[in-house]
């Protein structure tokens, strides 16, 4: 295996949604491995002076028509979840508890997964903690534990320096994509990820 | 021929000129002719409430990277020109000419490629009139002619005209191609354009 795809996404970001369906494929045809970032957009948007996709006027209307289009090319279920966009720092946290236990950490993928199937195949508000809960127990992780954890310092600080490693990176949006030190932004960039990939670069 | 493919650029942007360079060969593959429509990002920009790319923080840096990165992948020649971004005002207006006058309008696709490539590839200052003139001529057009209609309210209202239009068919960027009602927004949604046509849409 050589160097892993870093794949940072929003669990509130459409376009993280479809990549992340989409980014172990094409990780895999390459022998790499993924590692998963959630990030929060909210933060970020601090830094870069945005604000969410839908609420831009054109802009917006545009982004919603296209999330489907662009889920239906690949077949991928997707229903505009209500409310959206929402607060991410639940499910986010999960995953740096999640990281942090060695146990654990063969299921990431399956919550991350699990988290977007729940807000955008079976339109669960997972913002809400309780949501959270039910995704990791769906994927063997422990309720009580995750619970307990989400309320941590510790697990809260390691959300909040990763998010600031990522801004110090260059991590401006959701899906980014980094391959060995290159960033893709979009989910509308996989294709050139799998090129890139496959020339080693240009 | 069935109908024609709409592409929506300003010429002061690098995506724009990218996919200028590839629309043509996309469109011909699928027995389309392509209709260029000029617009001004800074009329667009004060609908969406947004600002130019390379203003934000990080996402600015980013897209600098990228520009030059997505004109390597096709080898298209690109030098990321000063000063940046520009207003594209007399350019479009050439164009808002030459699609009002019949013996000119077999140049229109001359001079678009003529005005993005003085810009992106010899660093010309495209803002300045005589640059568009010296683009004109190079193509066959009577520069006089040109600069006279440059100044003609009748012009000026086209220019506004158009751009009115394309901000209520929902055009809020550059580039933005048109496939039968379908809006394609990114140089980097050319292969999805393709894909759109080969399959007829999904």
């Amino acid at each position: 295996m050589t160097k892993p795809i870093d794949f940072y996404f929003d669990f509130s970001s459409p376009y993280g949604y479809l990549a992340s369906t989409r980014i172990e494929a094409i990780a895999k045809k390459h022998q790499r491995d993924v590692v998963w970032h959630p990030i929060l957009l909210g933060a970020i948007f601090k830094v870069t002076g945005q604000a969410p996709l839908t609420t831009y006027p054109l802009r917006g209307d545009y982004a919603v028509h296209d999330f489907a289009r662009a889920a239906r090319e690949h077949n991928t279920p997707f229903k505009q979840p209500e409310p959206f966009p929402i607060g991410t720092v639940a499910a986010s946290r999960a995953c740096c508890w999640i990281k942090a236990n060695e146990h654990a950490l063969p299921t990431l993928s399956d919550f991350v997964h699990g988290t977007f199937k729940a807000y955008y195949v079976d339109g669960k508000d997972i913002s809400q903690v309780d949501e959270v809960l039910a995704v990791a127990e769906a994927v063997g992780l422990d309720r009580n534990d995750l619970k307990t954890a989400l309320a941590d310092q510790t697990i809260k600080d390691a959300l909040r320096i990763a998010i600031e490693k990522a801004i110090e990176g260059g991590i401006f949006g959701s899906p980014i994509t980094v391959v060995d030190g290159e960033r893709f932004w979009g989910n509308d960039r996989l294709e050139q990820v799998d090129r890139w990939l496959s020339r080693g670069g240009w």
